[in-house]
């Protein structure tokens, strides 16, 4: 079994960074990291996404809140950012606290900072196969780690676990736009284990720690596991039982090290983009 | 094998149009609908519209401009409609003439009078399963007839043959939110016969006439035609070769007088929606 591990993925979206980077003028773009409170995964991710993107060249700022911002305090400070000329875009660490109407967040952030897909105006994009949109970083992970294995997704059957907005219903449509023929499983799914096994292609996206094994899946099948959760030990592990897959996928991804890996590359070159659109804007006005 | 003919969901809906419209002040809501030019499928389906709204009792007024209209003028007609307080929803023909770019009217039409479900806020709306947004009234049309025949979703396997924004992709969010495992079907999905024998409940939006017939149906299965093709012979047809269904499938919906008959009883409580909406705001600001 070939083991899909994210550094070959982050290493490639790195090369393709390195030359948008070089044909830039001015400063390198800048990320603003949008935390509330102090969430130990948001801490975590946080610190994460900073390294990833300044090795990558890139400036990155944090903007803390405490926890019990009211919604007003919050937003009065999040439009200063959305509006910041020197701010090319935002990663907002979410879920928010309860009394932050997230909605409201999403709908306010500008579009073309949006680097995680939140916007109203980019899931339309990404649902209507738009390539301006920006998808939720780690749903084009995914793609991402299929390409750089060399694995194509047209005509083959691609089965998701999962239908959050964040992961299974934007790579829905990202494995659409690259003529795959999609199913989407979810918790209400009779039978899970049979649809799993039509896939040529499975990406379990449930978050339920080791939910998936061999019995799920059809010899020489391709597995991408999204999952990131701690298993009764503390480790960290995927949806699916790793282990039990050799002998059976021709290939999959590890948890840790996988698909988890590669999300922060992607941002890194979700920031590239926006920084690149907003002065070809400029130029243009 | 049971027909689902559309005139049962109309009558229901006529029904629930009617109470909505009871509970009504002020006189009945409004549906502008916006044509360029004189293609006869338009005036087919103006006429068609208009009929349907009348009989529920709702007012329809007609906004036709030339074919050869600018872009501008266009745009400057369409602000006016989309801002005049006496229409309560707008239904857009389309495709449009090319001079006029689709995407900027559908990014300009106020979402709560988007009854046809174009707004890109009413696409992010659906795709997320958020009941406030319009979805097309053609994929809704599907679950309405399903509903009237008692036909429940949850569980089963739904496959959709087409992807576009009006049917396949708001089709597969409405079956999602209704938690069918859904498998999306288009022109690049390799053994499509064996794929579409895997559906519960197969919905055909292809637009090839007479594309499947019963060797693409699993013994029992629902079979819903969204197809509206002309045939050789200049007759109307589906994506479903019907008479071949008998004996085979458990029900299935004829063309015509299936899907497209519910089409405007859709829109028409979809004016009765946004009019209830809007009314509420005012009451509220």
């Amino acid at each position: 079994m070939e083991i899909l591990k994210g550094a070959a993925s982050s290493a490639r979206i790195k090369e393709e960074a390195a030359s948008l980077l070089a044909a830039m003028e001015g400063p390198a773009p800048k990320l603003a990291i949008v935390r509330v409170g102090e969430r130990p995964d948001d801490l975590s991710y946080e610190r994460g996404a900073t390294k990833k993107l300044e090795s990558f060249g890139l400036r990155v700022q944090s903007f803390a809140y405490p926890a019990d911002i009211s919604h007003e305090e919050f937003m009065d400070a999040f439009a200063k950012i959305n509006r910041d000329e020197d701010v090319a875009g935002i990663l907002l660490l979410c879920p928010l606290p309860k009394q932050i109407d997230q909605k409201v967040v999403a709908a306010a952030i500008d579009p073309l900072k949006d680097l995680d897909g939140i916007s109203p105006v980019n899931a339309a994009k990404v649902f209507a196969g738009d390539p301006e949109g920006f998808a939720p970083c780690t749903a084009e992970a995914v793609m991402e780690v299929l390409k750089t294995a060399g694995i194509g997704v047209r005509g083959k059957r691609v089965v998701i676990v999962g239908r959050s907005m964040v992961v299974g219903r934007p790579l829905s449509m990202l494995m659409l736009k690259e003529d795959a023929t999609v199913t989407i499983c979810h918790t209400k799914t009779a039978d899970l284990r049979a649809v799993c096994k039509e896939a040529d292609i499975l990406a379990a996206a449930a978050g339920k720690a080791r939910m998936l094994d061999e019995s799920y899946i059809r010899d020489g099948a391709v597995v991408i596991d999204v999952g990131i959760n701690v298993d009764e030990n503390g480790a960290l592990c995927g949806d699916v039982d790793f282990q039990s897959l050799e002998g059976k996928a021709a290939a999959a991804t590890p948890v840790p090290g996988g698909v988890g890996t590669v999300t922060t590359a992607v941002l890194a070159r979700h920031l590239l983009l926006a920084a690149a659109r907003a002065k070809a804007a400029v130029k243009k006005a």
